[in-house]
């Protein structure tokens, strides 16, 4: 399940049933869980000054993608899933489940829940902090320096459940409450209150998100999105959602 | 012409004068055509079981460069040319002498049609349909999902000879019909009339395409672009496309 | 220092203590200068029609990080700094100390002067001309067709000290002229006056760079930036801007 042409340090400690590809490379400061995937032409624990000599830890059953590179002192908890070629600076810390899609870009020194999921190419500036069930798309920055160049650092906040669509950036220091959704191509200035959904650039307030309504002709809600989306989640927290709305759907 | 160093599953169908650089792997359920080069570092015919058991196909004559990923499952024409770093994924049909920019992001179950030329780094959504002549500008993304995360996916259109300019973004669901023109850093979030400009966010009617006149000193229109930019398409197509304003030239 | 997997040219010139990672290809057409780290699954000096035949040059002290990719036929001064899957194009001319982000897409054809800095995911057009002492963040596209596709060229020009914010695009033709500073999420399609800054789409002026301030509780103007913000710059020039300023500062 090692592919004869990676090359793997003796001192990196890979759980049982690890499989790792053809051309991928394995650093001595790397702790991988049981029953993990990688893919080919890899870098995983790249050493690094700033790693502060942490070893970079991935959790069990994951599966990271071709072309991926990690640095040394960061860890995610079980079930990563990355696309390919995803980067990952030091101390990045992130819970179980992670999704980071293709060409995915974390700058490291952030804070990530569990059951995030990020689309392809999304960019983590340094010092973000993102909560649980938080979804990203393609193209969204989550940026730092409020007057770029400086040494001023200034990290969004992205709190559990918020929504951020297509091609938007969230500038410094902002946070995005709860469940809150930011429309495709906006550019985010202020705090966004929770469950609203706002867009433009500057952003402004749209509606609140329960009058999104879904396309699917039920008549229903489209946030918050855990009442009908259930894709990829674990069953517990499934049926949690499903006796929330329970109630909800009657009336 | 295979370099010693990739790894070429005995099974994959190579035509003759195929060329593979170092590192790269080719899996089993891979058809490639005559004279093709394949570069460096690339994975073609990643297994998936979301190929339904389809081989990649790979046409005649095509150039796929380095670090470049195609899942099984997938068909391109002839004279496929590729940037460095393309990812594509399962139930992707394109036609004939398609290109694809550095860092294109092709999330399969799309179809796209032939002569389409993507610049650097654009993100296809699944259940997109592009026709012929279509060009696409860096950073541009076609999303598919009205209200994400959800299940419902309203697929972009783009009709024969559209244009999108860079940093633009398509919403779910729309359709630009035949020669229209999106300007750069727009959202586009309705249907596009047929040769028409439209831009900024959300997009606006700007003007008829052809009165878009050509900065070389002309006087000339702009649009249709086939009246005046021939590079990279075949005799026969050029031949008919100067027939076809020569008139118009008279007048 | 060079790894036994790396596939180098017999031709290749290579410096004293030069480092080369795993899984590298380097072809015949390069020219590395000493004490420079090329990391694993990089390709350099890729042949090319469009490189007139001239080298890749490689400065001295420089770092090239992993899955990047060059052409034969550009030129960098000593201390280039790059991230991961970088790519550049034949007849890019940089000057000392370039920094290129992960990801940056350098078309070729430009030029480049010292001490620039590109943060991740920064797209460079043909026939851009670049001062010194410029930043770009991530998701920045400069373009350079009026009228896509044509084979009118009309390339950016950023004077010295420019900075561009995330996710903006700068319209073919544009002067961003010295000290400016073009907001996040922006697209400008005038020439920008020095020292003032712009932001919106399309951009338009918002104030003079100096009134801009220091969110660091100082009371300080954010502009220009050399007065605050000296991380990775050479001595001498730190002192001539703290020369610079130190009047200013009495007054």
């Amino acid at each position: 399940m090692i592919h004869p042409t990676a090359v793997i340090n003796d001192k990196a400690k890979l759980g049982s049933g690890v499989s790792i590809g053809a051309f991928t490379i394995v650093h001595e400061n790397v702790v991988i869980g049981d029953n993990t995937v990688i893919g080919s032409h890899c870098e995983l624990g790249i050493p690094s000054s700033l790693s502060d000599g942490s070893p970079l830890i991935i959790g069990k059953s994951s599966i990271i993608r071709s072309h991926s590179v990690f640095y040394a002192g960061s860890a995610f908890g079980d079930n990563l899933a990355t696309g390919h070629r995803v980067t990952v600076r030091e101390r990045t810390e992130a819970g179980e489940s992670f999704q980071i899609g293709t060409l995915g870009d974390i700058q490291g020194h952030c804070k990530i829940g569990n059951f995030v999921k990020f689309h392809s190419n999304v960019h983590i500036g340094q010092h973000s902090t993102i909560g649980d069930y938080v979804w990203i798309f393609p193209y969204v920055v989550l940026t730092n320096d409020p007057h770029p160049p400086s040494n001023v650092m200034q990290g969004v906040t992205l709190e559990n459940f918020v929504v951020i669509a297509t091609m938007s950036i969230v500038l410094p220091g902002v946070t995005v409450k709860e469940g809150a959704l930011v429309g495709a191509h906006s550019s985010v200035n202020r705090d966004v209150a929770p469950d609203t959904v706002v867009a433009g650039a500057p952003a402004k307030f749209i509606c609140d998100t329960k009058e999104v309504k879904l396309k699917d002709g039920s008549g229903e809600s489209a946030y918050p999105w855990r009442r009908h989306f259930h894709r990829g989640y674990p069953e517990a927290a499934v049926a949690a959602w499903v006796a929330e709305f329970a109630s909800a759907k009657v009336v």
